[in-house]
């Protein structure tokens, strides 16, 4: 997995059964981007930089980036006599446009040529899940949520998966659910704002343990300001990214406010946590677990106001308060999506997507 | 097949045997590319004008373009009560970089939409040909020469099979050869050179039935600047493309030369059989077939000006000639690389695009 955060690539090794009930985590690691490598990348999805030739050439150059990466995996384990069945790979999002306008249709773009992934680990591959969704009228995301419910579908308890990346998203898993009442959508950004301001601000790729975040103050001006984002009145299921709450986005909020760094840096973690409340507010219901991971879950303070901004009866807890992997769970989930695909089943979630129907996901390399 | 004459996607009904044997064209249609498709597809392909809001949405305005086009084929012959197996997309190129230099690798780009294609036709897809076999050192191209092995390869004769696209380019296949016999390579210009000037002059797409070419002089000065080119100073097997012969070419040699209309015209088509000849040169032997294919085999002017450019004992014939049809060449050739990978078996030739090993090529959607 290959995620908007830019950080690199996630590999994740999963033992499952045959029968799909249990997919679990042996080995996690991540590979990450190289600066030269991350330049391509940011070039490519910058629609100011990028051109036919940057892209063509990325498409393979990621291959075998991901190849190595994977390749790494496989020989570690394959010393210790395991077989490896399949490779799943996401791809790098370059570009996502989740409904059709202007000169361009309803689309979205990922790279990291499953061929070369193919060759280089000697492995099949299966990739590409998002294009088949769009395909039926979905917008190819949330891709995830089929992998939530089967992995944490409970019979007693609604669970809400909420993902902390570079934005924010939401799977809602009702009590005892079948796959059709899965709501899934994105909940609005997530560390991209955070990330992008201690880059200005202090030159780090992001705010280690909330440490910044606890230290500023909230100013109620630019948190308004903030709040009338157009993100928040798109109708459901909706979608949002680096378009939205990217660069661009900060570098105008510089331009018309003037605050303290780390006044900055907490009112956006406030806004994240906001955000996240405010899309989630309607779904709330006793006895519900809001179950954060992603790069997120490791910001205490981040998770302390996303507390405050949610009713008292909904519990905050870690992937890992669940014994599961909040950094791999992303990895993981391509390849219960991976496998679906090799077993010709579908593992869009409609009520998720927006898609008419449910649709097998994805490509073969052998 | 979607190729680089960009003038639409050729659709081809196959009927084959499991033996792989006998591939034998039922039916076939071009459908063309409306004025604001090609415009896209002009500007997705030139490094000044794309970006990648522009390819992930023609990515999949294609698949759409496509996935029409050959559900068209396939409810005439269902009506009929035929069974559509497997559809095979090669792709629109916009991209290929051949070999790795400046900040470019070696890669290749093919865009339409698999997963469309599968969805709007209900059939599965094999697509993404080239990938593989430039993941094991080769220049992805040319794609056709597994399907020229088993369509023409002769006990008795030495055959050529020479197509005339937007380039030209040549598989050689000796007496009773074996596949790792087969050479190909690109020759050239095909129609490319000619088409840019007749839209220059005439404003219509091509020179119709050798027509203006037929009427002109050779200018000796012109042609021995053309034939100047780099591209004949490359390496062997060697590769060429709109990048090289492309509207820049043509509109440096028009800021630098004046001369009449079909002047122009006849100089570019002596040159493009001139090309041909030359690339070609060396393999020429006692008993040689040499079949022209595509676009440039309905330009009578230009197979005489190839017929004058080789040896005497060398037969220039068409497809037609030979019972085969020259526009559904390349198509046919899809449909044998798509049945080839669905069975699990490798279809580039090594000795053609010089790959190190026999790979299984392309995707499966399902």
């Amino acid at each position: 997995m290959s995620g908007t955060s830019l950080d690199g690539v996630d590999v994740a090794l999963v033992k499952y059964d045959e029968g799909m009930s249990s997919y679990e985590l042996e080995d996690f690691f991540t590979v990450p981007f190289s600066d030269e490598l991350k330049k391509k990348v940011t070039d490519a999805i910058d629609i100011n930089q990028s051109n036919v030739a940057l892209i063509c050439s990325l498409n393979i150059e990621l291959g075998y980036f991901f190849g190595e990466a994977v390749k790494k995996m496989i020989e570690k384990h394959q010393r210790l006599g395991k077989k490896i069945d399949f490779v799943a790979s996401h791809g790098q999002t370059l570009y996502h446009q989740p409904i059709s306008e202007d000169n361009l249709i309803a689309s979205t773009l990922q790279v990291g040529e499953s061929s070369v992934i193919a060759e280089v680990t000697g492995v099949k591959v299966v990739s590409d899940f998002r294009y088949r969704d769009m395909a039926v009228g979905g917008q190819g995301a949330p891709i995830v949520p089929y992998s939530e419910f089967i992995l944490y579908n409970d019979r007693e308890k609604q669970r809400i998966l909420q993902n902390i990346g570079g934005i924010s998203n939401a799977t809602i898993i009702p009590k005892n659910a079948t796959i059709q009442e899965i709501t899934a959508f994105d909940t609005g950004p997530g560390n991209m704002i955070i990330d992008e301001l201690v880059r200005h601000f202090y030159q780090e790729e992001y705010d280690d343990n909330g440490q910044y975040a606890k230290q500023g103050r909230v100013s109620e001006t630019v948190l308004e300001h903030m709040m009338s984002h157009s993100f928040f009145s798109r109708p459901m299921p909706r979608t949002t990214g680096r378009e939205d709450f990217g660069q661009h986005y900060v570098t105008a909020l510089l331009d018309t406010y003037e605050l303290p760094a780390n006044d900055w840096i907490t009112t956006a973690t406030k806004f994240t946590a906001k955000a996240i409340a405010l899309s989630l507010a309607s779904f709330f219901v006793n006895d519900t677990d809001l179950i954060i991971g992603g790069g997120g879950s490791y910001n205490p303070t981040l998770l302390s106001m996303i507390q405050e901004e949610v009713p008292s009866f909904v519990s905050v807890k870690t992937q890992e308060d669940l014994g599961q992997s909040s950094e791999a769970k992303e990895a993981v989930a391509m390849v219960v999506l991976g496998h679906r695909t090799l077993i010709g089943k579908t593992s869009n979630v409609p009520s998720a997507t927006g898609a008419t129907k449910e649709v097998i996901l994805g490509k073969i390399t052998w």
